[in-house]
């Protein structure tokens, strides 16, 4: 039996089987819905108004999610509510993601609940003229009857305390923070309400999670470009930056603080939950943003051997940070393993459980830095590399950020004529990362440009000598947005593909070399970054970004450093496991590496200078082989 | 072979024996010099100029204490300068005392010094390109090695970390709170620059002591009235006032911190101490006192049964309370007893130490608020009683404080004429605490008063009507500062005397009915608190404030909730004894207690309705035996 769903105000009718969710409706209908937790009624975006048609009674999630008077007015979740009748449904503005390239999801394994901070019901013995002690010894008495043994109460909660116990009828909800610490009390039975937040601190972007601690769901996940771009557009100019004064560290700290407090204001607005509900903050990033978060002297950062300031997780209250969560609350930071490969890396890893996987994994973290993980079970070694600007569009003669009008994918003719998409569709305005990945791997593969990355190809319309040296014409100025000027890929351009893509492989073949691992022993590339989601891996592995294997042995896992800082906030058992992968993993200093000069060297040639490395590439590529000896730069 | 001291500006010349020092010469001579540490060159508080004569080169204490560039100019400490030739020595104003009555100092124990924060020098191996972990590991590392297991560094201190490591060459200063946080990294070795503050916030008055924690010395002590007195003159007015809104509990709280900090600062300008380089302070009072000191709601103490909202002793960094010592710091508050038997009273038994004493003692720490104590080491009974202001001259006709031209000691002849003693010996402007405790006595001892305290002496120039009822003329107006009014004893000022004793002593009868032990076991008073150093032991026997012993028996031992603070300051040992001691301590409240009730109509007689508890008293006052039953107000 099917029923039909009709959604509003677009009008949309589609038939879906009995059964169905409301969710599976849209997604078959093409209705935009939001769906952040992947339909698990975790993160209640997905609310829509039934206008007609009979629905069943709402789930425990909804319950939890929706308000009872949002219900009573036909408001329920898309992913929970079940299709038993013909419908129509409204969908609010709220409900709709819109199109947006800031992925800050990432896949997360699933881990078991334990966070730090917990919450506690109890009914606490009121004073009397034969038992007059003080409030603290009452609230230490009933907790250790709890298992929580010798507690501390927080400066900032002990003040209001004894107004609580009493309003409260000395029945109180405790907030614990690592079993010892009191962190909040209120009146009445507050169990159900314990959040916290994961931040990814990206060097370009910011990402924020508030995840309901009680079940481990995200209910709310959003990103904006990290505010402190303005201090620089990579790692290197922002240390720089913030080593010239205290001034500048406080601004470039401030920068970063505010962004993730606005991102945390609009959580509370949206969810409804009260900032003293959220008790605790856990962040990752690349070691500088790490730093600078905390507003750390971040000069020898900017030094070799580049040793961080702090390498251990690191734990603080917030207040004396400034983070928008319950000032009691605690911030923990994930453990950074070196200068340039940071808690961001070390998150990456427990989301991709490289550490637990019996055969050899390399991770590619892609961004601004890519840092470059290769390992397994049996040990972990790590690297990062200046990737550079250049797959965030910058530096690149048409590059523009992923957004509406760029060019995302291209295909490259036998006339080397082009087709190309743009997101959203829109007439282009330039390229993105994953256009210009493409553009290159194509001219490769039908010979535009040689294995040194010239451009070779000669008396066709599209290649011609421009301002900057030769050039390939990908979109024609008719065709753009602007109807001004031809979208181009130069010599140029191909060089900092090239330059950015050498130090990714070199890195790995760097780590391969240094470890003892075995080249055949690699069975798995995970790319990882919101970023590398986008990346054809066909075309990543034509460029020699990335090893040749199978393109079924290629995964991308998202923001897997979002991913692992929820992971750690839900569990202390991972924050452990955290800090035994920050113990193990070897780090390599590229900086001081031959090895790492050498296959630079090397893969400044696409695929690479060992052709006997990419057979299959090398069969299918039209690109001349050319004998060039690169120096680096 | 004795030699000449000659003390400049005032030209006063003493002889004393060859290898004297010269503090001795100052004391034999009247010389005004100040004495705080007692002679032991701890506070450095004597510094005298010498401008004639042969001195011996200066000791260890003079060289730390004293700039090396002012020994040069012939500055000295008067008590490490041996005399050994005719000197002439000049005494800036900055050595004198002048007379104040704020007497701050109290008798302390010896301690092993064992403070709660410990300063290393310690040499970090520096990053290298093999090497090139964090500098929260290194420093994890080298503190490792010297018996300092996983530490913290304080968020505070981790921020400038790295540069201080850096422009120290990696040698620097760790300081080190409870054997577990870094408080500080510092360039070079410090390891000598180690304080920290003792406080004893009274009701009435404020005392700060600045202790040197490498060697336990006094190196500076000041006291102030508390400025929170413009709240209410008593304990149950500020919480009245603190209790009526948060604003009022803030400014409430920012009045003694104002204070503490202004002494604090004070303290730092005249040593010439860094505030960085104070590493804790600890800090009694009374309930009340402790609570409003923290910004603790205070409404349950006012209201039966009266409980402290924090009873344990209590840490929390200096930064959140705005103490003005390194924000990374301590803050350590002694553990409370009960709603109105405080820290203080820890601080008192600590440094009396009753609870180590073989014989029943009594304790009284008389002030705005008296605390009673009494036990031994086989158990302690504690209560508070609120012996008023009457002692602090509030709530007598002629009160007054203890300041320049207070009466202070008074004798009444067999012909009822009067010789009395003013403070600093000019004429008389009022009477104060001891003067008017004096007063009473004389006037029971002579017969002026009978034992309920009525005046029944007739017909004599002394005794008359006046505006407030009958009066006795303690000093008629031609020897009066003022030369206008009178200074008298009113009847009222006798009750006022009486209803404070009578609490006191009263106090103590329930403590010991409650407690079991028996009175003939008492063998020893203690009267602790800055106001008991000047209450004569006789004539407080005499109205019966304490039980009869022989007077012998009687000790003073000053502010000993300050020794108590500093001995805490001192000695972790010690902090853990305090908490063993609120632990065990037994707290009757007496506002239940019938038994009070009792003894309290008793005590209201001089000295008592029991005469046969007072042998010797009324063997020897004129004060008629009468039969009047007084109810409790």
């Amino acid at each position: 039996m099917e029923f039909e769903v009709r959604f509003l105000p677009e009008g949309k009718r589609v038939s879906v089987p009995a059964g169905s969710t409301v969710m599976f409706a849209a997604l078959r209908a093409g209705v935009d819905l939001a769906n952040i937790c992947g339909g698990k009624g975790f993160c209640g975006k997905c609310l829509v108004e039934v206008l007609e048609g009979k629905v069943p009674p709402p789930t425990e999630q909804e319950k939890r999610r929706v308000s009872e008077e949002k219900i009573k007015k036909g408001y329920r979740l898309a992913c929970q509510l079940i299709v038993q009748d013909d419908i129509v449904v409204q969908v609010p503005d709220q409900s709709r993601v819109g199109r947006q390239r800031l992925v800050i999801m990432g896949k997360e394994p699933p881990v078991r609940l334990n966070p730090n901070v917990k919450k506690v019901y109890a009914e606490v013995m009121p004073p009397s003229l034969q038992d007059p002690k003080g409030d603290d010894l009452r609230i230490a008495k009933v907790l250790a009857s709890m298992g929580f043994d010798s507690v501390l109460i927080d400066y900032e909660i002990v003040r209001g305390m004894p107004k609580i116990l009493r309003e409260g009828g000395w029945k109180v909800t405790f907030t614990m923070l690592d079993n010892r610490e009191v962190v909040n009390v209120q009146p009445g039975d507050r169990t159900k309400e314990l959040y916290g937040v994961a931040v990814d601190i990206g060097t370009t972007k910011l990402a924020v999670f508030i995840v309901d601690l009680m079940d481990g769901g995200i209910i709310f996940a959003d990103g904006m470009m990290n505010p402190q771009i303005r201090y620089g557009e990579d790692v290197i100019s922002r240390i720089g930056y913030a080593s010239q004064s205290d001034e500048n560290l406080k601004e470039a700290q401030k920068a970063i603080i505010d962004g993730i407090n606005s991102l945390i204001e609009r959580g509370l607005k949206e969810t409804g939950i009260k900032e003293e509900d959220l008790y605790e903050l856990v962040a990752v990033g690349n070691t500088a943003m790490h730093h600078l978060f905390l507003g750390l002297h971040v000069k020898s950062l900017g030094f070799s051997p580049y040793p961080p300031v702090v390498g251990r997780a690191y734990n603080l209250k917030a207040r004396d940070l400034g983070v928008k969560i319950n000032p009691a609350g605690n911030v923990h930071m994930l453990p950074n393993v070196a200068g340039f490969v940071g808690a961001d890396a070390i998150a990456d890893i427990l989301a991709s459980r490289i550490h637990d996987r019996e055969k050899l994994t390399l991770l590619m973290d892609v961004g601004t830095n890519t840092e470059v993980i290769l390992g397994c079970k049996d040990g972990l070694w790590s690297c990062s590399t200046a990737s550079g600007p250049a797959f965030e569009g910058a530096h690149i003669k048409c590059g523009m950020r992923a957004a509406t009008g760029a060019v995302e994918k291209v295909k490259i003719k036998e006339d080397f004529e082009v087709e190309y998409t743009t997101i959203d569709g829109e007439r282009a305005r330039g390229i993105c990362g994953s256009g210009i990945i493409d553009a290159v791997a194509e001219m490769l593969r039908t010979g535009v440009v040689d294995m040194s990355g010239k451009i070779v190809l000669q008396g066709h319309r599209r290649v011609r000598d421009g301002a900057d040296g030769r050039e390939f014409v990908l979109v024609f100025k008719e065709d753009t947005a602007s109807g001004k000027e031809d979208i181009v890929i130069t010599q140029e351009d191909i060089r900092e593909v090239q330059k950015a893509k050498a130090a990714m492989y070199a890195g790995y073949m760097t780590l391969m070399r240094k470890s003892g691992f075995k080249r055949e022993e690699l069975s798995e590339i995970i790319i990882a970054g919101a970023f590398g989601n986008y990346i054809d891996p066909e075309n990543a592995r034509i460029i020699g970004m990335i090893p040749e294997l199978p393109i079924s042995k290629v995964s991308f896992l998202g923001n897997t450093a979002g991913s692992g800082a929820r992971m750690c906030l839900k569990s202390t058992e991972i924050r452990k496991e955290a800090e035994d992968v920050a113990k193990a993993i070897k780090y390599v200093e590229l900086a001081a590496e031959p090895i790492f000069e050498e296959e630079y060297v090397n893969a400044m040639y696409m695929p690479n200078s060992k052709l006997e490395d990419f057979p299959e590439v090398v069969a299918n590529v039209k690109a001349p082989r050319v004998v060039k000896r690169y120096v680096r730069r």
